[in-house]
């Protein structure tokens, strides 16, 4: 019996493949949540999963988990994984990562005739992009309790189509209760989504925990008023008001650097026609910051400036501050154990914060929970461009599959 | 027989019955081009016509003429109107009163018993305000041969629908090849669109030209990355790049004013994420002024601002000037006339240039043609609050009815 060891080569063909569902033409990966690409992503990791013999289930938010009897049926397993769903801009790595290495944490083992004590489950979370459904990280978020299923299957994305009718139609909508599962652990690889690793030549991050992140919607109620006649005095312009505010979120976002994010990212605008000054503009931003009162004193600045153009403008400005994520560090003993695994392969490994949300957050509040970060190119994600050498994505298998034998047995 | 005249009840209560088409819960109305409701609005003025008897012909792209024959067939015919669909949040007045304007010509004719000389055409064009099909003043555009009827059947709204569907299923697909029509002259009534004549105390606007217009679209091409751990220094944001447009483009408004007029209207961003740095982002924004050199100055004044912001965040930005209204000059004979009807009548006249773009402009390349505006209150128009006081219609009315009456004899 050889030791479970990870399979570069392998592992990047497997990417590969996965890639080619949704693929772009700028050379990403287009894969958004309970779509027809999610679909075949799904069915394709499956294909790879019945071939080792996992048992699948599946629940009603359409998370997929792919189970590995251990010996002691009576020990909590050890669970790992992340998502396959992308942004509309999405690249080949971002959550693919997490479960592909899972995979084949399942295919060394495999290949190695190694059956552990406890069970292992590797997860595929649905829609934690949040691109088409909002909230992001859904399906995990239904799972830790954190919303109601019949709160996320009422979600509507922008063609009207609900979660019920996409789990539906995708067929992904399991018979399952989403609910904890008893796990002992979990653990999830990923991308690093920024270029720490790569700057200082680092080829494992151990995740310390998340930025605090708040996230706002505005509404921003001006006039309608005819373009060609409406002199500037008499204009009360949605439009040029959710302008200063995007400036003035990215003015604080220049600010709060390095420590600190902020971000506007949405809009919508009415009656967004070309002879008429808007009406009524929404815009949605967040705030992000490692220390919560730092993020709580940015949202608070943000109120201010926001107030201020408000009354100069004669604009009205609701704020709907939606959601707030606090900052969750990670467990302490299973940080030391990917240190460990990582110093055993003579990997460089440095903590860090992991500044974007994700499943794990949700799932810390169920079980003893970390992450560890690959390098990524130019820490260029959410793009097309985005890339992690075969060797940088083996290695982070490795750290994985070590830690999982070590806590599995 | 008593001589012509308008009667200001029956004008308002035509009014007021036309705006429960499309009426909206904020008391405007709102009837986009070849839309039920515009479809609605034009059964409504075909069956007060056809009460007077007046002849309908209708050409291809739905511009409707309703014609009162005079007693000489050979003399071209006075022609008169404006348009019945509005924008999304339009009022009741802005060109629905240049419509009923004349169709009560049309009665005050009918009930004195009076024929004219020259034949009489009340027009209503399609789709003058743009909002739904771009671009503006489509139907008189293609009647004066500035578009052609197959590039206008081809455009699509929003939702993917064909002007040429858009047409056929309300009916409004007429049996006439869209040309001139051999008039003698044509005349607009319209509501002012601006608030000088009621800050003077002014009846009626003798409109002397129209301000050049010219339209840009452009496109800002950034990069998409992941909101959270993508550092300042890495983004290249279109839509902080289109926020920074836009408020150079309110500058230059300021700095026009009062000659002068920019706006930025419309705006489309993608991938529009809540989770991703936007990546493009569309905006479409215009520059006005009195006098053409001065307006090819404010677009080069906008270019070089733009170019200045595409360089400093790295993105790139195209820049589509599709297209330029010249500064049209009515008819000084038609205008002439305007003015002395309206001394006659006692009625406070100023000249005064139209900043927004208007049929006439178009009409105004096949025969002498001139407009002229009632006082609009608080200058507000494309907004429910849109109003002129009915007194202030009549006036406008019999300031036509007296006008045509001279020129058809």
């Amino acid at each position: 019996m050889t030791p479970p060891t990870i399979d570069a080569d392998r592992l990047w063909a497997t990417h590969m493949e996965m890639a080619r569902i949704g693929a772009t033409a700028e050379g990403g990966s287009n894969r958004q949540a309970l779509s027809a690409e999610d679909r075949d992503a799904r069915a394709l990791l499956l294909s790879w999963c019945a071939a080792l013999g996992l048992r699948f289930e599946q629940d009603a938010i359409g998370n997929m988990f792919l189970r590995r009897e251990g010996t002691d049926a009576t020990a909590g397993a050890v669970a790992f994984g992340s998502h396959l769903d992308t942004v509309p801009t999405g690249g080949r790595f971002d959550g693919v990562f997490g479960v592909l290495a899972g995979l084949e944490v399942m295919r060394a083992l495999d290949a190695a005739g190694h059956r552990t004590r406890a069970s292992l489950e590797l997860v595929n979370w649905t829609n934690e992009e949040g691109s088409r459904f909002r909230p992001a990280m859904m399906g995990s978020r239904v799972h830790a309790g954190d919303m109601t299923l019949e709160a996320a299957l009422a979600v509507v994305d922008h063609h009207g189509i609900s979660v019920r009718e996409a789990l539906r139609t995708s067929g992904q909508a399991g018979p399952l209760t989403p609910s904890p599962r008893g796990w002992s652990c979990w653990l999830e690889a990923h991308i690093e989504q920024g270029p720490v690793l790569e700057a200082e030549a680092a080829e494992i991050g151990i995740v310390t925990g998340t930025m605090q992140a708040r996230y706002l919607q505005l509404l921003i109620t001006g006039e309608p008023s005819h373009v060609g006649p409406t002199t500037m005095d008499r204009r009360r312009d949605s439009l040029a008001a959710a302008a200063e505010i995007i400036l003035a979120v990215e003015r604080l976002a220049l600010a709060a650097e390095p420590h600190g994010r902020a971000s506007a990212t949405w809009i919508e605008n009415a009656p967004n026609a070309r002879g008429a000054v808007s009406a009524a503009t929404r815009l949605h931003c967040d705030v992000r910051h490692e220390q919560a009162e730092r993020a709580a004193a940015m949202e608070q600045e943000l109120r201010t400036a926001i107030a201020a153009i408000g009354t100069h403008r004669g604009v009205a400005i609701e704020l709907d501050p939606y959601a707030t994520f606090r900052p969750v560090g990670f467990d302490p003993r299973l940080r030391a154990l990917l240190r460990d695994k990582a110093a055993l392969r003579q990997l460089a490994a440095r903590d860090m914060i992991a500044a974007a949300g994700h499943d794990s957050v949700l799932i810390a509040r169920l079980c003893p929970s970390a992450m560890l970060f690959v390098p990524s190119r130019g820490g260029i994600t959410h793009n097309p461009r985005e890339y992690t050498a075969a060797e940088h994505l083996a290695q982070g298998a490795q750290v994985l599959l070590d830690t999982v034998l070590d806590l599995a047995g």
